[in-house]
């Protein structure tokens, strides 16, 4: 254990001198993380005032379609049951479940600075969220729950992101720890940056699954928040992948104002 | 320093109770990984004897196009000139750098059993190279030198890999991690599955950047392999990722005839 202590406080450390070379406007650029807009969209989650930048509202890419499987339907159903507001006594009364919504892009006030040009900061389009065809990469949505500090998200894996044959690839299950561990650590703690991840992974994965991904908070340490994750059948008989991740908060004040 | 190696004996130990409640076929398709194909093809790796199943020669995603940056040209001129055949007094004489090939998808004699259809198998695509716009995502190849046991990759991350605005997304570069120290592990060893992946994010990566990925064996312990990696500035002078990854051998026995 206190092997393990010293490993987290060399890393802590190593975390630390990385940052100390880091120019303010990539910092600033870091804040500006899919995890700050999820943070700040889950404060009104279905109002119809949004903090999106753009005339219009983006699209939601985590509502259900048609290349979703029936297991997929079936975990999105329960889970959305949940997030259900009830009427007691005349008085509505919502739960601590939430479905975040999830777009293509991050809030635009960003810059790459000078490795960023025009055109590819016009084009940029969120990994997850890369490829049109609908089933054939990621297809997911994130529940939260506020007072558990924990999330779910429903993840069913499409064709195009094989790895060993038939299997998914050990890089697309990474790709969903860091964005379901990450969206936590940003509800949690607001705008934060990964750090580390740790990911053992226990069995294959087939491509055309559906596996739900549970992150919960470990605990928060100052600028620190640890998640743990891991990524269970639907009916979480059986273990695919667990994981540890490290997020690192940076300041709110520096949130606005980043561009060049 | 016992800490670090009871954590290690205790992930090995989850590993081997991970892998006992794996059914024969899972295995079998989990051995015909990305990780085969390369050792398997880079036993001849310029030569027109192949082992790709199909009738003609699969097209090698790791060549010059115009998506390129200068740096990026730049970083593959220097490494391909070392895979260079000398000629000394008459004698052709090879150095130990290889450049691999690298396809769109993994030999097909795996199968993903119930859980995979027959329209998914056909369509899937390697994680990597599922995108047909050149320099949208992974434009990438590996170079290996067998003496040394280490290889470089040279990655340009193009602007579909966003995570944070204008950076490219940790599970984008952890989707790198895994291929290049999964093609160094199956270089080395064989055909190999990833167990674990520890990823120290240091330096976020803006999108458009060409980087390099280092990675070097770090020990083989029975049917364990470990592969240390990190990402710099082609020039060396910035370190953007650090990691360990563990790679276990799969028998080489039960390699054929794993169709159901």
């Amino acid at each position: 254990m206190l092997g393990h202590l010293a490993r987290r406080l060399g890393r802590m450390q190593q975390i630390s001198n990385g940052l100390k070379g880091i120019r303010l406007q990539q910092l600033l650029s870091k804040e500006t993380h899919r995890h700050l807009q999820t943070s700040l969209e889950t404060i009104r989650p279905i109002s119809t005032v949004s903090l999106w930048p753009f005339s219009s509202q983006p699209r939601d890419f985590s509502q259900p379609n048609s290349s979703w499987s029936p297991e997929m339907r079936k975990a999105y159903d329960h889970y959305n049951a949940l997030c259900d507001t009830d009427t007691e006594n005349g008085e509505e009364k919502r739960g601590p479940w939430r479905k975040l919504p999830s777009y293509n892009r991050s809030i635009k006030y960003a810059t790459g600075g000078i490795h960023l040009s025009k055109l590819i900061q016009a084009k940029a389009r969120l990994f997850t969220r890369n490829v049109k065809e609908q089933g054939a990469t990621f297809e997911y949505m994130v529940f939260v729950n506020k007072e558990e500090k924990r999330c779910v998200c429903v993840f069913q894996a499409g064709h195009l992101l094989e790895g060993a044959p038939g299997h998914v690839h050990g890089g697309a299950i990474a790709t969903m720890i860091d964005t379901v561990t990450g969206t936590l650590a940003g509800f949690l703690s607001g705008p934060v940056m990964t750090a580390n991840l740790n990911i053992d992974y226990r069995s294959p994965m087939p491509l055309g699954s559906v596996v739900l991904i549970h992150s919960a908070l470990d605990r928060i340490e100052r600028r620190k928040t640890y998640i743990t994750c891991k990524v269970t059948s639907t009916d979480e008989s059986k273990l695919y992948t667990e994981a540890t991740a490290l997020f690192v908060s940076i300041s709110v004040g520096h949130l606005f104002g980043s561009r060049n």
